[in-house]
């Protein structure tokens, strides 16, 4: 067993010891959907206030908004997500990554026609991705959708569109 | 400003005052990658044991190893990661849906190209997504892939393959 399987077991034995939420409904209580990046540095529940029940959590390289169109379609056509936040972050390896540094990640994905989805700018890259939700068909007009950067470095997030 | 948001910025706040990870690094320092739902019933972090700046978490719906693709690449291609954990879970949107629930929201996705991604059984569908991973070219056969079901109403994990 390696040491990261014994981790999660451990972990989790912990966990379930004193777990008392079994009850909890399949739809997000709260009807709202958070959209962050992959990246090992957040912990959306805590630093986002998210209670367990709560929202849908999809997470992505770089919080991709295309990259997420599957996940956001099920949640608020299927499950009830009536507002959406998008959280991009200082530090992200999307803005990063040099090109040449990712040719042999970027080759492989264009072979299955996956797009790299990076981006050199920060608050451009949230709101350019805020516009491609709003501007979307497949989800509603009157569902809310904001965005904003969390700083790694504060754990603090700001508003940005 | 709508409660959500309210939330966010409450809860944000306070997390911030307390915040002292502001040194992590961007690679994830125990090198692996966790791959679950979106679901609003599970915390990654405390179910799984993952603390702060270890591990990717990648989240979509139904923990689809397809439709996460991207984010292995890039996790394991240009930041290290040398371990995967797939995590699917009891009492799944994806398990539940019947077509018929879906098919506007499959019907929207198909228009652009996007697989839905449904699956009928768990324990299958763990195994599936497994065996997909381990045999895409896309990521080296040296990195450990292990699958895994989380018991939404009990809390615990346990190990499919």
């Amino acid at each position: 067993m390696s040491a990261i399987v014994q981790n999660l077991k451990e972990k989790n034995a912990s966990y379930a010891s004193s777990f008392d939420k079994g009850h909890l409904a399949l739809p997000p209580a709260k009807q709202y959907l958070v959209l962050t990046c992959m990246d090992a540095r957040i912990d959306p529940a805590s630093a986002f206030g998210i209670d367990l029940g709560d929202a849908h959590v999809i997470r992505n390289a770089g919080a991709s908004a295309r990259d997420a169109l599957r996940s956001i379609v099920i949640s608020e056509q299927l499950l009830g997500t009536k507002e959406i936040l998008l959280v991009k972050h200082t530090g992200c390896g999307m803005l990063t990554f040099k090109n040449e540094d990712a040719s042999d990640a970027v080759n492989e994905l264009k072979s299955l026609d996956i797009d790299f989805l990076p981006f050199p700018q920060l608050e451009t890259a949230v709101e350019e991705d805020v516009k491609f939700l709003k501007g979307t068909s497949l989800i509603p007009d009157d569902v809310p959708i904001s965005g904003w950067v969390y700083e790694v470095e504060t754990g603090k997030v700001r508003s940005v569109v």
